[in-house]
């Protein structure tokens, strides 16, 4: 079958098992994998994305080398990977200019550096258009996999919710973003965040957002529960760029590239979640729980599942 | 300046010091980079490649899957790193068939495997042609880095010298395998060797000679040495391919591929590393020294540097 015809995440599923080991700190298929060194973790993550696909209005090989480094970092950090280190592999046309290779990976030193980590080497190769694969690995003494009981608590870790999804329809819509300067922060540094290992050990689960929060949440539910939404953040300026309250939810849910995580509390822990979050500085929005049944719904209104697809676009 | 102007290996020289740490257990540009963890150091490392580029006359994805790791694993293991996983990041045709993504994985996750590592995930995008990043992470007790000192030996470990170089010529000359099985499983099965590990605490240094035995030692030189080649392997096999003598040392000083190292040894451990090879199975082949002075030499003449650059093909 071709790719474009059984799509991203049906292959994913296949390829996801092949060659993993059987007694992970991670299940296949979780935002990372990983192994078992002594008592810690190490997890290994790879994000790859074409440079056209990512630059946004107003960025460049900077903000594109940083945000590589974002995504990877965030998969890390929300199964309780420390990062320790990433590397780059580039694909550039022979015919671009240095200041492309140099900016790309200046950004990423400086995304790694903002996390406690360093850039450890990479690789580059001739592409007849701009690509990078960001490979990142992590420690972990407490490995969160993708779990959710019913009855747990929903938050949403971050404050970019809907930032993206507003920065990526400004793009489109050729608006710039000085008017908007927290989205425009959120779209160029999407910095993952460190806060969510204040957490460690309070959880019951999570997920990096990064396919679309409305796509997360399907994930959620294939775990064998229902998602109920009480509430999505809808942040002033989101609102105010979308020009409606309908348009900024949809940035919410199916915007992505967030970079955020989506975390699952057992209701006992609400509490001290809150409180260990609030001493960390990390953001953190009450969404709602989860329940027995399948599904995602929002105040009761089945949520449509619609996420970005690769070979599907 | 334009890459293919500047040139490959300038770009990395000026890339490698972006971010990397003071205090690592190799310097920047080495053969992997790393961070120390506790008494032991972590290695990270990635190598991408086009699938045109690699895929010889035979090979199907499962042999660019496997090529793919064993690239990525040559580095860890001459630096004295003990794989532990492998992740990839793919780009993709939509067009293709999903064959072709199985095959990559199921090679690469046989080359882990081989290697007793895992394979621990990927990522997939869409690409106007596929292509492949390879990232690969590796514990090590005793880092060994790129060093020589004048009296010191050096042997070529493994036995794919020339082999790679006669397989790419014999690709493209139309010319099959088939009566050179030695060849044909260099070039479709290049697996690096654990056997390097059971060298640990003898070696001086080590380099990977992926980028052709010539470049690799005239980047030996460039630590500060002036190597003295005595003798080449030139097995009968690559010398009845190439049909000349000189043209089989052509495939043994600039083929490359082989994922194989060059070592370096303390005089006073010839014997104890030629014993401890033979023990764990690995060819060891004793090529010449390192002395005062500078560049390269094969019995007294100079060996041309000729090296890949991927941005001036």
């Amino acid at each position: 079958m071709r790719l474009k015809d059984l799509g991203e995440r049906a292959l994913l599923r296949k390829l996801a098992p092949l060659g993993y080991p059987l007694d992970a700190p991670l299940p296949p298929g979780d935002d990372a994998g990983g192994v078992w060194l002594g008592e810690e973790a190490l997890f290994l993550k790879v994000d790859g994305f074409r440079y056209r696909d990512v630059a946004l209005r107003g960025m460049g090989p900077f903000e594109v080398g940083f945000r590589g480094v974002a995504a990877t970092a965030s998969d890390l950090l929300c199964k309780m990977g420390r990062p320790l280190g990433f590397a780059l592999g580039l694909f550039l046309p022979p015919e671009a200019e240095e200041e492309l290779a140099l900016g790309l990976v200046r950004g990423a030193a400086e995304a790694a550096g903002r996390l406690g980590a360093f850039l450890l080497g990479g690789d580059t190769n001739a592409g007849e258009e701009a690509a990078l694969v960001v490979a990142g690995f992590a420690e972990a003494k407490r490995p969160l996999p993708r779990q959710a009981l019913p009855g747990d608590l929903l938050y949403l870790a971050g404050d970019r919710w809907g930032r993206l999804g507003a920065a990526i329809f400004a793009h489109y819509q050729g608006v710039g973003l000085e008017a908007f300067p927290a989205i425009r922060e959120a779209a160029h540094y999407p910095l993952p965040r460190l806060g969510l290992l204040a957490l460690e050990g309070l959880l019951r689960g999570s997920l990096d957002s990064s396919d679309g929060l409305a796509e997360t949440l399907w994930q959620l539910a294939e775990l064998g529960v229902r998602v109920e939404l009480e509430a999505l953040p809808l942040y002033p300026d989101v609102v105010a760029l979308a020009g409606s309250e309908e348009r900024a939810l949809a940035f919410v849910l199916y915007g992505g590239e967030e970079f955020e995580a989506v975390l699952v509390v057992p209701p006992e822990r609400g509490e001290a979640v809150e409180a260990r979050a609030r001493e960390a500085g990390l953001p953190l929005f009450r969404a709602g729980r989860v329940v027995e049944g399948e599904g995602v719904y929002l105040q009761g209104v089945p949520v449509p599942r619609k996420g970005y697809d690769h070979f599907r676009p």
